[in-house]
Protein backbone atom coordinates (compact mmCIF):
# COMPACT_ATOMS: atom_id res chain seq x y z
CA UNK A 1 0.00 0.00 0.00
CA UNK A 2 1.07 3.51 -0.79
CA UNK A 3 2.04 5.57 2.02
CA UNK A 4 -0.27 8.91 2.01
CA UNK A 5 1.26 12.69 2.10
CA UNK A 6 -0.50 15.21 4.79
CA UNK A 7 0.81 18.41 5.18
CA UNK A 8 0.72 21.56 7.50
CA UNK A 9 0.28 25.10 6.71
CA UNK A 10 -0.10 28.00 8.40
CA UNK A 11 1.73 31.55 9.36
CA UNK A 12 4.30 31.88 11.72
CA UNK A 13 3.15 31.28 14.90
CA UNK A 14 0.02 29.12 13.79
CA UNK A 15 1.25 26.48 15.78
CA UNK A 16 2.06 24.18 13.32
CA UNK A 17 5.36 22.14 15.30
CA UNK A 18 3.07 20.99 18.33
CA UNK A 19 0.29 19.48 15.48
CA UNK A 20 2.82 17.87 13.57
CA UNK A 21 3.80 16.12 16.25
CA UNK A 22 -0.17 15.24 17.23
CA UNK A 23 -0.02 13.56 13.60
CA UNK A 24 3.01 11.73 13.91
CA UNK A 25 2.11 10.35 17.46
CA UNK A 26 -1.83 9.75 15.81
CA UNK A 27 -0.30 7.57 12.78
CA UNK A 28 2.02 5.66 14.87
CA UNK A 29 -0.70 4.99 17.31
CA UNK A 30 -2.74 3.55 14.03
CA UNK A 31 0.34 1.57 12.75
CA UNK A 32 2.12 3.51 10.51
CA UNK A 33 5.63 3.89 9.94
CA UNK A 34 5.96 7.98 9.43
CA UNK A 35 8.66 10.54 8.38
CA UNK A 36 8.08 14.55 8.77
CA UNK A 37 9.47 16.92 6.26
CA UNK A 38 9.62 20.44 6.30
CA UNK A 39 10.33 23.00 3.55
CA UNK A 40 11.76 24.77 2.11
CA UNK A 41 14.49 21.81 3.25
CA UNK A 42 14.54 18.47 4.06
CA UNK A 43 17.38 17.25 2.32
CA UNK A 44 20.93 18.30 2.58
CA UNK A 45 20.92 20.03 -0.84
CA UNK A 46 17.55 21.38 0.17
CA UNK A 47 18.68 22.58 3.49
CA UNK A 48 21.59 24.50 1.97
CA UNK A 49 18.98 26.34 -0.60
CA UNK A 50 16.58 27.33 2.22
CA UNK A 51 19.50 28.85 4.28
CA UNK A 52 19.82 30.84 0.71
CA UNK A 53 16.39 32.08 0.78
CA UNK A 54 15.92 32.90 4.49
CA UNK A 55 19.11 35.06 4.91
CA UNK A 56 19.08 38.41 5.87
CA UNK A 57 21.17 39.19 2.55
CA UNK A 58 21.81 43.02 1.89
CA UNK A 59 21.38 43.03 -2.18
CA UNK A 60 18.10 42.86 -2.86
CA UNK A 61 16.55 39.80 -3.31
CA UNK A 62 14.15 39.22 -6.44
CA UNK A 63 10.79 37.83 -5.51
CA UNK A 64 11.45 36.10 -8.65
CA UNK A 65 14.53 34.65 -6.84
CA UNK A 66 12.68 33.35 -3.91
CA UNK A 67 10.36 31.84 -5.40
CA UNK A 68 12.67 29.62 -7.91
CA UNK A 69 14.37 28.55 -4.76
CA UNK A 70 11.52 27.44 -2.87
CA UNK A 71 10.42 25.18 -5.75
CA UNK A 72 14.31 24.16 -6.48
CA UNK A 73 14.02 23.08 -2.76
CA UNK A 74 10.87 21.45 -3.08
CA UNK A 75 12.10 19.59 -6.15
CA UNK A 76 14.79 17.92 -4.16
CA UNK A 77 12.66 17.02 -1.30
CA UNK A 78 9.93 15.74 -3.31
CA UNK A 79 12.31 13.79 -5.29
CA UNK A 80 14.92 12.17 -2.87
CA UNK A 81 12.14 11.94 0.58
CA UNK A 82 8.43 12.21 -0.50
CA UNK A 83 8.23 10.19 -3.13
CA UNK A 84 10.63 7.34 -1.89
CA UNK A 85 8.72 6.96 1.34
CA UNK A 86 5.12 7.31 -0.23
CA UNK A 87 6.36 4.12 -2.16
CA UNK A 88 7.72 2.30 0.07
CA UNK A 89 4.22 2.85 2.03
CA UNK A 90 5.53 5.24 4.89
CA UNK A 91 3.07 8.22 5.49
CA UNK A 92 4.67 11.72 5.34
CA UNK A 93 4.00 14.65 7.14
CA UNK A 94 5.03 17.45 6.05
CA UNK A 95 5.58 21.35 7.57
CA UNK A 96 5.04 23.44 4.43
CA UNK A 97 4.48 22.56 0.72
CA UNK A 98 3.65 24.03 -2.01
CA UNK A 99 0.48 25.75 -0.63
CA UNK A 100 3.25 27.91 1.01
CA UNK A 101 4.23 29.23 -2.04
CA UNK A 102 0.86 30.00 -3.83
CA UNK A 103 -0.03 31.43 -0.57
CA UNK A 104 3.19 33.53 0.41
CA UNK A 105 4.49 34.46 -2.78
CA UNK A 106 1.27 34.08 -5.04
CA UNK A 107 -0.55 35.87 -2.24
CA UNK A 108 1.67 37.89 -0.29
CA UNK A 109 4.13 38.99 -2.95
CA UNK A 110 1.29 39.20 -5.50
CA UNK A 111 3.49 36.86 -8.22
CA UNK A 112 1.05 36.25 -11.34
CA UNK A 113 -1.10 33.03 -11.40
CA UNK A 114 0.93 32.27 -14.70
CA UNK A 115 4.22 32.22 -13.52
CA UNK A 116 3.18 30.21 -10.15
CA UNK A 117 1.74 27.85 -12.07
CA UNK A 118 4.25 27.14 -14.58
CA UNK A 119 6.35 26.30 -11.78
CA UNK A 120 4.55 24.36 -10.15
CA UNK A 121 3.87 21.66 -13.39
CA UNK A 122 8.03 21.57 -13.68
CA UNK A 123 8.84 20.58 -9.80
CA UNK A 124 5.67 18.54 -9.00
CA UNK A 125 4.51 17.63 -12.28
CA UNK A 126 0.86 16.79 -10.95
CA UNK A 127 1.77 15.25 -7.36
CA UNK A 128 -0.39 16.92 -4.70
CA UNK A 129 -0.66 16.50 -1.29
CA UNK A 130 -3.55 13.56 0.09
CA UNK A 131 -4.89 16.12 3.01
CA UNK A 132 -3.53 19.74 3.85
CA UNK A 133 -4.90 21.18 7.71
CA UNK A 134 -4.59 24.90 7.27
CA UNK A 135 -3.92 26.12 10.39
CA UNK A 136 -5.43 29.91 10.96
CA UNK A 137 -4.33 32.43 12.60
CA UNK A 138 -4.59 36.69 12.12
CA UNK A 139 -1.54 38.00 11.36
CA UNK A 140 -0.59 39.93 14.50
CA UNK A 141 -1.32 37.03 16.69
CA UNK A 142 0.62 34.78 14.89
CA UNK A 143 3.93 36.66 14.44
CA UNK A 144 3.51 38.02 18.61
CA UNK A 145 3.45 34.24 18.85
CA UNK A 146 6.82 33.92 16.45
CA UNK A 147 8.52 36.57 17.71
CA UNK A 148 8.23 35.26 21.35
CA UNK A 149 10.40 32.24 20.37
CA UNK A 150 13.21 33.88 18.80
CA UNK A 151 14.88 36.21 15.61
CA UNK A 152 12.76 36.29 12.76
CA UNK A 153 14.27 35.33 9.75
CA UNK A 154 14.24 37.42 5.79
CA UNK A 155 10.79 36.40 5.03
CA UNK A 156 9.58 36.60 8.84
CA UNK A 157 10.13 40.28 8.93
CA UNK A 158 8.01 41.26 5.70
CA UNK A 159 5.23 44.00 7.05
CA UNK A 160 1.85 43.17 8.32
CA UNK A 161 0.31 44.00 4.78
CA UNK A 162 2.19 40.77 3.26
CA UNK A 163 1.34 38.47 6.07
CA UNK A 164 -2.33 40.02 5.60
CA UNK A 165 -1.92 39.62 1.89
CA UNK A 166 -0.72 35.51 2.77
CA UNK A 167 -3.81 34.67 4.72
CA UNK A 168 -6.47 35.74 2.27
CA UNK A 169 -4.80 33.82 -0.10
CA UNK A 170 -4.48 30.91 2.13
CA UNK A 171 -7.95 30.86 2.99
CA UNK A 172 -9.36 31.53 -0.40
CA UNK A 173 -7.34 28.32 -1.31
CA UNK A 174 -8.51 26.16 1.48
CA UNK A 175 -12.25 27.49 0.41
CA UNK A 176 -11.66 26.27 -2.75
CA UNK A 177 -10.08 22.94 -2.32
CA UNK A 178 -11.65 19.82 -0.47
CA UNK A 179 -8.86 18.62 0.38
CA UNK A 180 -7.69 21.39 2.70
CA UNK A 181 -9.11 21.27 6.25
CA UNK A 182 -9.40 24.99 7.65
CA UNK A 183 -8.78 24.67 11.30
CA UNK A 184 -9.39 27.89 14.03
CA UNK A 185 -5.94 28.38 15.45
CA UNK A 186 -7.25 31.11 17.49
CA UNK A 187 -8.65 28.79 20.18
CA UNK A 188 -6.93 27.58 22.71
CA UNK A 189 -4.09 24.71 22.05
CA UNK A 190 -6.36 21.77 23.24
CA UNK A 191 -9.20 22.69 20.89
CA UNK A 192 -7.44 22.87 17.59
CA UNK A 193 -5.96 19.26 19.01
CA UNK A 194 -9.17 18.02 19.15
CA UNK A 195 -10.48 19.17 16.05
CA UNK A 196 -7.28 18.08 13.92
CA UNK A 197 -7.63 14.64 15.84
CA UNK A 198 -11.23 14.07 14.55
CA UNK A 199 -10.21 15.14 11.44
CA UNK A 200 -7.03 12.79 11.27
CA UNK A 201 -9.17 9.84 12.48
CA UNK A 202 -11.48 10.33 10.15
CA UNK A 203 -8.47 10.72 7.42
CA UNK A 204 -7.04 7.25 9.03
CA UNK A 205 -10.15 4.95 8.74
CA UNK A 206 -11.45 6.46 5.16
CA UNK A 207 -7.94 7.74 3.32
CA UNK B 1 24.45 56.61 -22.60
CA UNK B 2 23.27 53.11 -21.89
CA UNK B 3 25.99 50.32 -21.51
CA UNK B 4 26.36 47.41 -23.75
CA UNK B 5 26.22 43.75 -22.19
CA UNK B 6 28.98 41.30 -23.73
CA UNK B 7 28.48 37.85 -22.79
CA UNK B 8 31.73 34.64 -23.34
CA UNK B 9 30.33 31.39 -23.69
CA UNK B 10 31.86 27.58 -23.80
CA UNK B 11 32.54 24.71 -22.47
CA UNK B 12 34.97 24.00 -19.87
CA UNK B 13 38.75 24.86 -20.67
CA UNK B 14 37.65 26.62 -24.09
CA UNK B 15 40.00 29.92 -22.89
CA UNK B 16 36.76 32.29 -21.81
CA UNK B 17 38.64 33.89 -18.79
CA UNK B 18 41.94 35.00 -21.07
CA UNK B 19 39.70 36.27 -23.91
CA UNK B 20 37.62 38.27 -21.12
CA UNK B 21 40.28 39.79 -19.83
CA UNK B 22 41.50 40.56 -23.51
CA UNK B 23 37.82 42.06 -23.75
CA UNK B 24 38.40 43.97 -20.35
CA UNK B 25 41.12 45.83 -21.54
CA UNK B 26 40.25 46.12 -25.15
CA UNK B 27 37.13 48.02 -23.69
CA UNK B 28 39.02 50.29 -21.73
CA UNK B 29 41.09 51.22 -24.40
CA UNK B 30 38.27 52.63 -25.55
CA UNK B 31 37.64 54.37 -22.80
CA UNK B 32 34.78 52.67 -21.45
CA UNK B 33 34.01 52.01 -17.95
CA UNK B 34 33.34 47.94 -17.28
CA UNK B 35 32.56 45.51 -14.57
CA UNK B 36 32.52 41.64 -15.02
CA UNK B 37 30.33 39.13 -13.90
CA UNK B 38 30.45 35.65 -13.88
CA UNK B 39 27.39 33.19 -13.78
CA UNK B 40 26.07 31.34 -11.70
CA UNK B 41 27.08 34.02 -9.17
CA UNK B 42 28.35 37.66 -9.37
CA UNK B 43 26.03 38.81 -5.94
CA UNK B 44 26.86 37.59 -2.75
CA UNK B 45 23.30 35.46 -2.59
CA UNK B 46 24.19 34.32 -6.39
CA UNK B 47 27.74 32.98 -5.56
CA UNK B 48 25.80 31.37 -2.14
CA UNK B 49 23.48 29.83 -5.11
CA UNK B 50 26.45 28.47 -6.95
CA UNK B 51 27.89 26.81 -4.18
CA UNK B 52 24.82 24.99 -4.14
CA UNK B 53 24.68 24.11 -7.68
CA UNK B 54 28.20 23.02 -8.11
CA UNK B 55 29.24 21.17 -4.73
CA UNK B 56 29.18 17.30 -5.30
CA UNK B 57 25.78 16.20 -3.25
CA UNK B 58 25.42 12.55 -2.44
CA UNK B 59 21.72 13.28 -3.11
CA UNK B 60 20.26 12.89 -6.62
CA UNK B 61 20.11 16.46 -7.75
CA UNK B 62 17.23 16.90 -10.16
CA UNK B 63 17.69 18.89 -13.17
CA UNK B 64 14.56 20.92 -12.98
CA UNK B 65 16.36 22.04 -9.84
CA UNK B 66 19.64 22.71 -11.08
CA UNK B 67 17.54 24.88 -14.04
CA UNK B 68 15.88 26.41 -11.31
CA UNK B 69 18.80 27.63 -9.59
CA UNK B 70 20.62 28.55 -12.39
CA UNK B 71 17.99 31.20 -13.26
CA UNK B 72 17.43 32.15 -9.62
CA UNK B 73 21.10 33.23 -9.64
CA UNK B 74 20.75 35.00 -12.98
CA UNK B 75 17.93 36.77 -11.72
CA UNK B 76 19.94 38.10 -8.21
CA UNK B 77 22.89 38.87 -11.33
CA UNK B 78 20.90 40.95 -13.37
CA UNK B 79 18.68 42.67 -10.73
CA UNK B 80 21.75 43.80 -8.92
CA UNK B 81 24.55 44.22 -11.30
CA UNK B 82 23.97 43.74 -14.70
CA UNK B 83 21.06 46.44 -15.13
CA UNK B 84 22.34 49.17 -12.84
CA UNK B 85 25.79 48.80 -13.98
CA UNK B 86 24.40 49.32 -17.50
CA UNK B 87 22.07 51.67 -16.46
CA UNK B 88 25.23 54.24 -15.23
CA UNK B 89 26.32 53.79 -18.71
CA UNK B 90 29.21 51.06 -18.05
CA UNK B 91 29.41 48.40 -20.23
CA UNK B 92 29.59 44.55 -18.78
CA UNK B 93 31.57 41.43 -19.31
CA UNK B 94 29.69 38.08 -18.59
CA UNK B 95 31.60 35.14 -17.91
CA UNK B 96 28.59 32.93 -19.03
CA UNK B 97 24.79 33.76 -19.22
CA UNK B 98 21.39 32.28 -20.13
CA UNK B 99 23.11 30.55 -23.57
CA UNK B 100 25.00 28.37 -20.76
CA UNK B 101 22.05 27.00 -19.68
CA UNK B 102 20.31 26.50 -23.18
CA UNK B 103 23.48 24.56 -23.97
CA UNK B 104 23.92 22.71 -20.92
CA UNK B 105 20.33 22.01 -19.16
CA UNK B 106 18.81 22.35 -22.10
CA UNK B 107 20.89 20.27 -24.73
CA UNK B 108 23.14 18.58 -22.24
CA UNK B 109 20.32 17.30 -19.78
CA UNK B 110 17.95 17.64 -22.79
CA UNK B 111 14.69 19.47 -20.84
CA UNK B 112 12.13 20.17 -23.10
CA UNK B 113 12.40 23.47 -24.77
CA UNK B 114 8.85 25.04 -22.87
CA UNK B 115 10.29 24.46 -19.90
CA UNK B 116 13.40 26.35 -21.12
CA UNK B 117 11.04 29.29 -22.62
CA UNK B 118 9.17 29.53 -19.57
CA UNK B 119 12.35 29.74 -16.98
CA UNK B 120 13.70 32.45 -19.19
CA UNK B 121 10.65 34.43 -19.67
CA UNK B 122 10.24 34.40 -15.41
CA UNK B 123 13.93 35.52 -15.03
CA UNK B 124 14.86 37.85 -17.85
CA UNK B 125 11.41 39.23 -18.74
CA UNK B 126 12.80 39.79 -22.65
CA UNK B 127 16.63 40.97 -21.41
CA UNK B 128 18.94 39.75 -23.64
CA UNK B 129 23.13 40.40 -24.01
CA UNK B 130 24.43 42.94 -27.10
CA UNK B 131 26.94 40.57 -28.49
CA UNK B 132 27.70 36.97 -27.08
CA UNK B 133 30.94 35.36 -28.68
CA UNK B 134 31.06 31.61 -28.32
CA UNK B 135 34.38 30.12 -28.10
CA UNK B 136 34.17 26.45 -29.68
CA UNK B 137 36.17 23.80 -28.29
CA UNK B 138 35.51 19.72 -29.23
CA UNK B 139 34.69 18.41 -25.46
CA UNK B 140 37.82 15.94 -25.36
CA UNK B 141 40.12 18.87 -25.32
CA UNK B 142 38.17 21.07 -23.42
CA UNK B 143 37.92 19.01 -21.24
CA UNK B 144 41.69 17.84 -20.90
CA UNK B 145 42.67 21.60 -20.46
CA UNK B 146 40.26 22.21 -17.80
CA UNK B 147 41.58 19.01 -15.60
CA UNK B 148 45.04 20.29 -16.51
CA UNK B 149 43.63 22.93 -13.84
CA UNK B 150 42.29 21.07 -10.89
CA UNK B 151 39.47 19.61 -9.56
CA UNK B 152 36.43 19.49 -11.78
CA UNK B 153 32.90 20.02 -10.58
CA UNK B 154 29.83 18.56 -10.23
CA UNK B 155 28.47 19.64 -13.46
CA UNK B 156 32.35 19.46 -15.00
CA UNK B 157 31.90 15.40 -14.21
CA UNK B 158 28.95 14.74 -16.39
CA UNK B 159 29.98 12.27 -19.00
CA UNK B 160 31.10 13.25 -22.61
CA UNK B 161 28.00 12.47 -24.34
CA UNK B 162 26.71 15.15 -21.97
CA UNK B 163 29.47 17.74 -23.11
CA UNK B 164 28.59 16.66 -27.05
CA UNK B 165 24.95 17.60 -27.07
CA UNK B 166 25.41 20.92 -24.95
CA UNK B 167 28.29 21.46 -27.63
CA UNK B 168 26.09 20.60 -30.19
CA UNK B 169 23.46 22.95 -28.84
CA UNK B 170 25.58 25.76 -28.75
CA UNK B 171 26.48 25.58 -32.57
CA UNK B 172 22.47 25.10 -32.87
CA UNK B 173 21.50 28.69 -31.05
CA UNK B 174 24.89 30.28 -32.36
CA UNK B 175 24.11 29.64 -36.59
CA UNK B 176 20.50 30.58 -35.66
CA UNK B 177 21.10 34.08 -33.70
CA UNK B 178 23.20 37.02 -35.31
CA UNK B 179 23.90 38.23 -32.06
CA UNK B 180 25.86 35.69 -31.12
CA UNK B 181 29.92 35.17 -33.01
CA UNK B 182 31.18 31.74 -33.27
CA UNK B 183 35.30 31.55 -32.73
CA UNK B 184 37.14 28.70 -33.26
CA UNK B 185 39.10 27.96 -29.91
CA UNK B 186 41.09 25.03 -31.11
CA UNK B 187 43.41 27.18 -32.99
CA UNK B 188 46.57 28.47 -31.26
CA UNK B 189 45.41 30.94 -28.44
CA UNK B 190 47.33 34.32 -30.35
CA UNK B 191 44.58 33.47 -33.34
CA UNK B 192 41.85 33.35 -30.71
CA UNK B 193 42.58 36.72 -29.43
CA UNK B 194 43.49 38.10 -32.85
CA UNK B 195 39.81 37.17 -34.35
CA UNK B 196 38.40 38.62 -30.78
CA UNK B 197 40.15 41.36 -31.55
CA UNK B 198 38.93 42.44 -34.89
CA UNK B 199 34.95 41.61 -33.29
CA UNK B 200 35.11 43.31 -30.83
CA UNK B 201 36.88 46.84 -32.76
CA UNK B 202 33.75 46.22 -35.13
CA UNK B 203 31.89 46.08 -32.14
CA UNK B 204 32.75 49.00 -30.11
CA UNK B 205 32.76 51.39 -33.71
CA UNK B 206 29.42 50.21 -34.29
CA UNK B 207 27.49 48.70 -31.35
Amino acid sequence: MRGKFIVVEGLEGAGKSSVIELIVSLLQGAGHTCQTTREPGGTPMAEAIRECVKQPWEETVAQETELMLMYAARRQLMVNRILPALDAGQWVVGDRHELSSLAYQGGGRQIDADTMQTLSEITLQGFRPDLTLYLDVDPATGLARARGRGELDRIELSGLDFFTRTRERYLALAAADDSIVTVDAMQPMAHVHECITHHLMAFIACP
